[in-house]
């Protein structure tokens, strides 16, 4: 038997291609559609908004569809109240749990619309308490108890896509000027705008790195960043740290590949020896605070009391003791810094970009700066709409952004 | 004060440009060197002999630079004892430990030389009993316990280089020889033959792979692969298994983006309820006793008890229930399936092939297979010396590699 | 003083993306625009229509802006009359002449609409002969004569989209179809659908290919392809000749480089010394009928009365006594193989592959295969819209699709 | 019947790899050998020699072999004279013509050593005049009349590797120092001391570039380098100098494609009529005297009198008049500007890099920079074995070399 919705999506539908989007993925869910109704700005910066009936042959696959929908904004017309499931067993949803967006959203629980406190895509929906005291949060399915209360279905839900990819006066990367300025210097200054708005507005700056940052020696620039406050919060693994120590503590770059840009990782016993002076030394606070440590990025946070997260891989040596071996735990750690975040930028590494743009709210600004297209395409494919790619060379952007954001800084 | 040493290496010096490398690295330690002899073979399979004065200006730099000549297969040409110290804190080594290479390597204990057990590179030397009884054994720094007995320094350790990467008749991949056929044929049945051999040895073949493998279309290739026996055991991450599982169980293969040859990973709400229905059952072989499993490549593996490893990464979904989140753990689990493995692909993943690379002795035959060029490469750069890399579509290599190795096999 | 004009645009407008970069376009060119009236089509195969107010500051700008927004198929509600201006030196066009898309075009001449003989993209139109006998043709800037009639500015012209990018069932490539079959199959299948559908309508294949044809191995696969006739005319460049005539005459195929998927190119004697043998000959065709070449692709084409167009570049040595050392010479011979051509493959060169997309009607279906994304990509940005690609190794392609088109063909 | 030759080889040939490849092409032109003797040098700065005696199976392979040999700077150790054949043909060489190498050459005719003029690599030696007045020269096949006198065989030839890849202190790129600096800007230092060190000397620096070089919004950098007397040549293709030109005469910089880090280049009516209005002039220099063209680096270089090369392509618009549309002529114009050459900087163009490379002599420093690793090997896979590859971003990269050459250079 057909079962037949009505849904809506207001935003750039015109120009943002998203109305393909969302037709593309009621074909794939087997499910059809009439658009009912369009209205279109008038003015570019004007929002239109769709009207439009969508059926499928199951009702399964409707619920499916309006989950799958959200992901581009589009929302029920009549959303009705959530329906709520209590889990049964640790670390399972209820068959039919609400799959979560990274969008803001919010709950109609008992009459009344919830916000929902810290959107993350792929997870499920929690809802705590009662009343006015009703709370609604996102919890990855490896977090969910037997017990929690559990939104099911698509009822009862609606996101909000944020105004940014359209309207930002400060950030408006994407958005095809006509200019006869350099677009790389434009670039580079529209990242340092980015953080000074973040701190301008008390937020923290994240920052995202790979072993790329040490090997194409922006180190330095690092550093410098770091001491001029624009660096807040580090999420990176293994990698990047014990190429940092070790290029502090033996006074070396490893060589670098030219051919393919980026230097030889492994095999050396520098490497090796580095890890096992930390771990010797306990942590890499305690390197620093020993004097074992006395430059370089990670020296730079500890210092300056800034916050990191490192998260093992199975390819790590070591690792250091710094390092969350366990994954699901790194991605909690990962999760505990984002609050107050207000500028995500992520250089030179697919795996962690991957991961915090699993984790990221779509509100908040994104810039993936990468030698290589694939990692920039990537973040984008999987679903962080707001990501902004910069396809070059990693220490030279660095080295410009920090001659942008520190004035003193000089070029070693 | 200068320390000197004589160092011998064997092998195909002309060809191989090992004796370049060695060089490279004595001036890049600090130190210096002459060529003292040199034995060139006759024939093209003879093997040449260098000996080697090297120094360096303290006796340390001189310790290290032996390890690290011991990569490329350098010996002393009196390497006398191995010296031996106790390890004081648990995962941690003592300060000079020898840090091991991936080729064969005997070290010499009172009198007598102990060949080690399971080589493996970047790790430390343990030696346990004594006299007859005394063996040396590889193991991870995360590994040692205080108490252990480390080998330190490099004397009294010798190694072998593989003579795989030139005297192969059955594998004999990289070498230029002039041929009317089929370059990609030819790369094919190579592969094809070095897992017959493993298997007429008696000998498992290990795979190693990415989603790239579900993405490209290859599932039905590798299934009938599983089948035929040529696939004894799977190492790989979340990714893989939970899309083979969601292409089993929603009869769907993800849209493939043309435009960069993978599949859009992400944001799909099919991948995080496959993900659930399994973590339900409580494991894949669950999944696949209860009939809820019934297709796809962990489907194949389960039902002809075949092992894999799956271990998780920071992006992971999830993860399935087999999945290994701790990555230390992990390695462990995937060093424990080395034991009599023969041949080792490497399809569509750059993080699993490296994390095999690491702890895969370099007498093993190992064949990279990737679209994407950088993970040939890098495998290459990180020490896997005997690897062979294949730059091509992973989608129709497994296709026509199923045509080699399965008479019967037939395109879908 | 504001310029003002109503234009229309039917076709998939809402899953296609086309609108938003209508949109842009009209910004980019710093006009305005008001979407007056928009009509959905209810059904996946019905098409929408637009009708959308634009305005400039001066109507210079308009007249720009309506060009550029041809190549994306709209026209003005009203085009009015073609205005046409005497061209005064040869090889320059007037002023504000009309520079073509590739799309079919009407220009109402006189009061009646005229087709335009053979679109091609970035020409002028010249108007030739009156009443009913007036004729209006595409014309390359370098071949304009003083005296032609051009028209200028955009009003009284018309083009029309071509339909296949949706509504086509023997071509529905990028149509992202749920299907459980194998990516890289299904595409083999549908370029040897795209070329059956061809000839089963008397229309010719063209082929334009580089040199990796050779070296990656596919030129038996090539040749078999030749003899069944599915290679009508194939444009190429210097370097694919020479290497499989160098693979004819000397037996070799020249060592693959594995890591980087392609062939040395050069600096080999055999390459110099086959371009000399050819030279000496007088032509490939001279060549064959002596029995100086007695293999390989050139000679299959030969054989089977088959054509090609070689033109040159500056890298070339030799060059082939075939070869077109005159680009603009060479762009002209390709031109005027275009009757008749009812599909197109591109495989393994940027550089032949975009120069044929400057010249070949959107009318023409067109498939490019390449290992380099960057190839795939460049197609669709330099305006060939209805480009498909397919990202995969050169060889096993052009090996399955042998497979596919001629029962009989076996791997040699 | 076997025959027999004894070679010599003197190089670095421990740390250079080219004993390897050397023995390697021995092999691939099914010859054998044995190395007689060795001399190994002592210091990082000495020279090795050897001695090789190598066989074939025939003369004909061997005098073959020969030649490729000297590609690697191996001669015979007993060269006699050179063997003279008058050609009879034009634009075809003598079958058994001496196929050359671009190292320094000579030549023993008439029991005299004479310098070849101008070596470049793949083409025949012509001989004129006698006695004190014999001249050697290089000529192109297609440059070759019929009467001239052509060196055949590989007897009574030397040539000489430039030391430059070793020894060099100015320009001592791939040496593989352990610093503490950064990469980049270590990279950037020394192409800048490359192009002041030909300047010093009295020498011209030569460009090689692509219309990246505008995309990624260098032209400012590159006209600062012009103004400052670092560009003396350009060598370029129609497409660098008419973005260039575009760009100064719409104030408009293509939108770049962030995605993919280059412009998109086509389908622009800009693009189109920038090019109709310099023909409308006459030439660049025409546009440039009569105030049309009034920027940009085309304008630059006009304005300089310094000197540019455009060459065409099959794939070009247009084309400018100051084109070249005959390859074969571009080639001859190209050479032409190539005396007094001391530095080649080659910047986002593979198609170019790969024809200066073609024809520059192997003494001449050669730098390549890409974001695309591709361009960067392709030019070392082709013989110009002194080219040094930065895989970097052009921008930022030029950017920073206008930084470091001209002190008063700021960006806009």
């Amino acid at each position: 038997m057909t079962s037949t919705e009505h849904v809506e999506i207001t935003g750039h539908l015109m120009d943002s291609g998203i109305l393909s989007r969302v037709l593309d993925d009621i074909r794939q869910y087997g499910g059809d559609w009439v658009i009912e109704r369009i209205d279109v700005g008038h003015e570019a910066s004007d929002m239109s908004t769709a009207t439009i009936k969508i059926w499928t042959d199951d009702d399964d696959d409707l619920q499916r569809l309006l989950m799958r929908l959200q992901t581009h904004g589009v929302n029920m017309v009549d959303p009705g109240e959530a329906s709520v499931t209590v889990a049964d067993t640790d670390g399972v949803f209820p068959d039919e749990f609400y799959s979560t967006t990274n969008l803001e959203t919010r709950v109609r629980v008992d009459g009344r619309w919830v916000a929902v406190d810290n959107p993350e895509m792929d997870c499920g929906l929690v809802v705590e308490g009662e009343g006015d005291r009703t709370r609604v949060y996102t919890l990855p399915m490896s977090d969910v108890k037997a017990g929690m209360r559990v939104v099911c279905g698509a009822a009862g839900i609606k996101v909000t896509v944020p105004e940014v990819a359209k309207s930002s006066e400060s950030f408006g990367f994407m958005e095809s000027d006509v200019s006869s300025e350099k677009p790389q210097a434009v670039l580079v200054r529209q990242v340092a705008d980015g953080m000074r708005d973040a701190k301008d507005n008390g937020k923290k700056v994240l920052w995202v790195g790979g072993p790329g940052v040490v090997h194409t020696g922006a180190s330095p620039a690092m550093v410098a960043l770091v001491n001029a406050g624009f660096v807040d919060v580090l999420f990176a693994g293994n990698a990047l740290a014990t190429h940092d120590i070790e290029s502090a503590l033996y006074g070396t770059s490893l060589g670098v590949d030219l051919a393919h840009g980026r230097g030889v990782e492994h095999g050396h016993e520098h490497h090796i020896r580095a890890l096992n002076t930390i771990r010797k030394a306990g942590s890499i606070k305690a390197a620093v605070d020993s004097g074992v440590l006395s430059g370089g990025i990670m020296h730079a946070l500890v210092t300056h009391d800034k916050e990191f997260v490192l998260v093992g891989s199975v390819r790590d040596d070591g690792p250091l003791p710094d390092v969350y071996t366990d994954v699901i735990d790194g991605q909690r750690a990962m999760r505990a810094k984002l609050a107050d975040v207000g500028f995500c930028l992520m250089v030179a590494t697919m795996l962690h970009s991957v991961a915090t743009g699993n984790i990221l709210p779509a509100s908040i600004p994104l810039v993936c700066v990468d030698i290589n297209p694939a990692t920039v395409t990537k973040l984008a494919d999987r679903g962080s709409s707001q990501a902004r790619g910069i396809v070059t060379d990693v220490g030279l952007f660095l080295e410009q952004l920090a001659q942008e954001l520190v004035p003193e800084y000089r070029r070693p």
